[in-house]
């Protein structure tokens, strides 16, 4: 199989020995899958894949369909649409994932979008719900809104019933991101909008003063993004007076029985909306497996709105 | 009535009119009132007390029987022994609480124990459970442990059946409380005893780094005393990759249904350890009312184990 490939920290297409579903595991057809930033780290060799997962393909997600199933498995069976996270090697013609971890393609999704889908709307849904409990009425800030994290995060508060404002430094993508029904605006004075009950980080520590300032009484910050720098100083004492909550968070590192709550999560929460129309995978742009280097290319330039995908 | 007063930032004794009860609030005659950290920021002209508190009178906790009550009490009446937390006023020979914040006097504490009681061991249940979620087997870190609020941490985290690590400053103290069951260490190079589920910061901002380097994957730092130090440089970076959590609390600027729901879960939770025996009051030093200027003193001084009570 041909896949996406780390080498000299720069991505090639080459081809590779074909992976076998072990236990548990499906190998999947991939027919999309999206780019996130930590597979930028890892091209870097910032990122190392934790153990078990291919050292030099990157991908943490993919939409494909089942070609065979390990042993032992008994959710799905060849030819079904599956969709999910992996630890890496998801930009590939094949690829395994444990059937835990591997949620239905709605059938409103075509295979790009789901391509776009596991990664940038599990973190959001756990972030938003499983770490900082946001409840309806309740009001958001979405640091960074216009990435695929930040599209997604904004449109399940808002389907959260949540009252939602989105920083955007792009002039352009904040005009896109208000047409979702949230307040947009330029990431600079944003404290002066406050008070917010839950902030999500995802530009990095320079932030984080002006999040405490922001915050109500009560309020959680979830930071799962620090790309722009993550060192600040903080204010215990203004920690206490607010009883905030400072919470960091990554998806990659957990165990596979964390994974599995979290694509059940999916399963219950987030599809359904695919369905009903309250949520859509905005894709900036989809490139074919050969241009896996033009696709990370357009990745890193940034000023784009939602996911970049490999149609493969 | 005569009350501890706060007189151009020192201590006096003198006369004030007797309190009144409110609706739901109970009057007490005091028979013992700890002293508190928050009550030499309030002499000092610091820490303001909340709007309804007596602006001079300082004490955030009390022990006593009831004198009388206001209209629409129903879980107290005259003879009552009761204690419990109050915005301030406590140093007094009379003081009201509300009657939900009040909470009955085990039988087996005497008065200047009870009046030792109830804001450490509230604050210390609130943060190590309704706020950290201590759990049984987990590894818990007290820093500052042979304060009053520390040695209710302590005493709660070995009742629950956590593996507990206490940092004492002062040595003749740090015997004291490793008397307790526990592993007390010198605070120089705690984070070397980790890693740790639950930390709980009594002392400042400065271990803030060491308490992140220390906690466990998916462990709570509560942050409810810093008085050494508020301000720190703190790596997000670390705090996302240990899934870790960062939680400031304050007990006194809560409104009174919170206060509340904390007197119940003492209540239910805290108090039958003190008729189990797993739960001891201690008092580092007792001192008649008349001499509450030398009480602060000696609150003041530090290098004491437990609350300094003052006996009304």
């Amino acid at each position: 199989m041909r896949a996406a490939t780390i080498r000299d920290g720069r991505i090639e297409v080459v081809e590779h020995p074909d992976p076998e579903p072990q236990d548990g595991q499906l190998l999947v057809r991939v027919h999309a899958a999206g780019l996130n930033g930590a597979d930028l780290l890892q091209v870097a060799g910032h990122y190392p894949p934790p153990p078990g997962a291919p050292a030099d393909i990157p991908g943490l997600e993919l939409a494909g369909e089942v070609v065979s199933c390990g042993r032992r498995v008994g959710r799905f069976e060849p030819g079904d649409r599956v969709m999910g996270i992996v630890a890496g090697g998801g930009q590939a013609e094949l690829a395994v994932i444990h059937e835990r971890t591997a949620m239905p393609v709605p059938e409103e999704l075509d295979w790009t979008a789901a391509g776009g889908v596991p990664e940038v709307f599990t973190t959001a849904h756990d972030a938003l719900f499983t770490q900082a409990g946001l409840a309806v009425g309740e009001r958001l800030l979405v640091h960074g809104a216009a990435g695929g994290v930040g599209m997604a995060a904004v449109q399940l508060g808002v389907m959260t019933g949540a009252r939602v404002t989105a920083t955007v430094r792009n002039e352009q993508c904040r005009t896109q991101v208000a047409a979702l029904g949230v307040q947009a605006i330029d990431p600079e004075g944003f404290a002066d909008y406050g008070p917010f009950d839950v902030i999500l980080e995802l530009v990095g520590a320079q932030n984080l003063t002006g999040n405490l300032e922001a915050l109500a009484t009560g309020g959680r910050i979830v930071v799962i993004g620090v790309g722009a720098g993550a060192v600040s100083d903080i204010d215990l004492r203004m920690l206490m007076h607010k009883r905030a909550v400072l919470r960091g968070s990554t998806l990659r590192s957990r165990p596979i029985e964390e994974k599995a709550i979290t694509a059940r999560l999916m399963e219950k929460m987030v599809l359904p909306g695919f369905a009903s129309g309250d949520l859509i995978v905005p894709v900036a742009a989809s490139y074919p497996l050969d241009e896996a280097p033009a696709a990370y290319d357009r990745f890193k330039a940034g000023k784009k709105l939602g996911k970049v995908v490999l149609e493969i």
